[in-house]
């Protein structure tokens, strides 16, 4: 079983980029919104934050109580002036997520969650891409897995990754399977895969009696136990069954945030 | 074998609708705007056009030659006074049919079709439904077929019946399938599903041979054979084997006018 390098990937990727960015006077700027606190969430702004930094774009976290009014919180992620926006989720419950996101402008919108942002990606008009849809497709790319015709199961057809991977493997022409956790017999499905892709959020969900021989198997799940990030596979259990294996952290987790930084740059280019 | 009577059905569902527009002072108006000739088309406006003018709806039937320049087609499309408009499809290859659909304003978007409404409808900010998913959901809803949980198959993920039904039935928390002409083993997917919905517009491509017992076959393949219209159920295969089918003509095709019908009146009512 070879393991997908996510974390080296992401290293080439990002110097081709610092290459891209050099003729530029001014640094790229992102702002990061969080509303309350979320243990996940903190890992993965922290990450962002440091990996982004690192490149060169100014980062910069703006934190709301949980309280915090709607109207309030949309005012103020229209009123932000940095290149790129992102709002991070999960928002509090008094907070209607779709509403904050749509009032994310499209031109900001790095993480492609507005509606507009979404139909453009639905639709295969948008320059840029969901960067958790950009992170498995550079991983097949860079380790040579072909889409089309190939058996694809997605675990989750949530917001941010099972719904926009749905969307992109049909695209590629891959027969996709979403299932969730009504599923019944989820081994039925996930042992018939060549292709498949857990973002649950279920540390455990998927061991190795549950994975097809020779397959690829990207672990996009994302929890945390004593701050501590956890995937949905556990990878003690695969043993040499999958050929490929992305684990977390390491795998999708970077290329996720190489991706946004791509989309800062794309979006920039754009508005010029 | 029961047969779902989407003619039936969407008689009821128009003299409901007739009820709710009794109170209208002006009539409402859909533009249909036709490039070229295709034999499917021609089958398919001819019933849009009769359905919706018996109800009361003016329909205008827009007929441009082939050879029009893609400029001048979405500048027409642009100018279009109607409350609704449909561009039919499929668009001589010589137009970009992303460009010619993304001129049609969403306000006036009936089929859901231009970028803006797609991803309206992907993120579930839209007040109105893409015609087929409407009318395969109401289908759904009349025969008491539950879908949370159930195992759905999509013959062909196309940007008119695959594709939206796949973003609906994954908010349905169905397990969701989408399978295409790469496909290896078709048969092992579709023996597997409680509801089978087929948009592969070729006649004859699901037999009985293919079906799960006492499941749900919905027939929303669109070809013609000598001016008549096919689905892609070879309906004499069926015998029993599933509870309910969707036959073509008469199942999801009324019920895809009826849901125009009822768009154009909620547009409608949203720009009052």
């Amino acid at each position: 079983m070879m393991i997908m390098d996510g974390k080296k990937i992401a290293r080439e990727k990002f110097s081709e980029l610092e290459e891209k960015m050099k003729e530029r006077v001014n640094p790229l700027s992102l702002a990061v919104v969080c509303v309350g606190k979320d243990p996940v969430s903190s890992v993965y702004v922290g990450k962002k934050e440091k990996e982004l930094s690192k490149r060169g774009v100014v980062v910069s976290v703006y934190n709301y109580k949980k309280d915090i009014q709607e109207k309030r919180l949309k005012e103020e992620v229209r009123s932000l002036k940095e290149n790129g926006i992102i709002v991070q989720l999960p928002l509090p419950e008094s907070l209607q997520t779709r509403e904050v996101l749509d009032s994310i402008k499209k031109e900001k919108d790095v993480d492609l969650l507005s509606s507009v942002s979404c139909g453009e990606f639905y639709t295969g008009t948008a320059k840029t891409t969901p960067p958790v849809v950009g992170a498995v497709s550079t991983l097949l790319e860079e380790y040579k897995v072909e889409c089309k015709g190939k058996n694809v199961v997605l675990i989750g057809g949530g917001a941010l990754v099972g719904k926009p991977l749905a969307i992109h493997f049909i695209k590629e022409e891959a027969t996709v399977t979403v299932v969730n956790r009504y599923t019944k017999n989820l081994k039925l499905f996930t042992r018939e895969a060549d292709i498949l892709v857990s973002g649950a959020g279920k540390p455990g969900l998927i061991r190795g009696d549950m994975v097809k021989e020779g397959s690829t198997v990207i672990d996009a799940g994302t929890s945390s136990s004593s701050g501590e990030l956890k995937g949905d596979v556990d990878a003690d259990s695969l043993k040499d069954k999958p050929s490929l294996f992305s684990p977390v952290p390491g795998g999708v987790g970077p290329l996720t945030v190489y991706h946004l930084a791509n989309n800062l740059r794309l979006l920039e280019n754009d508005n010029r």
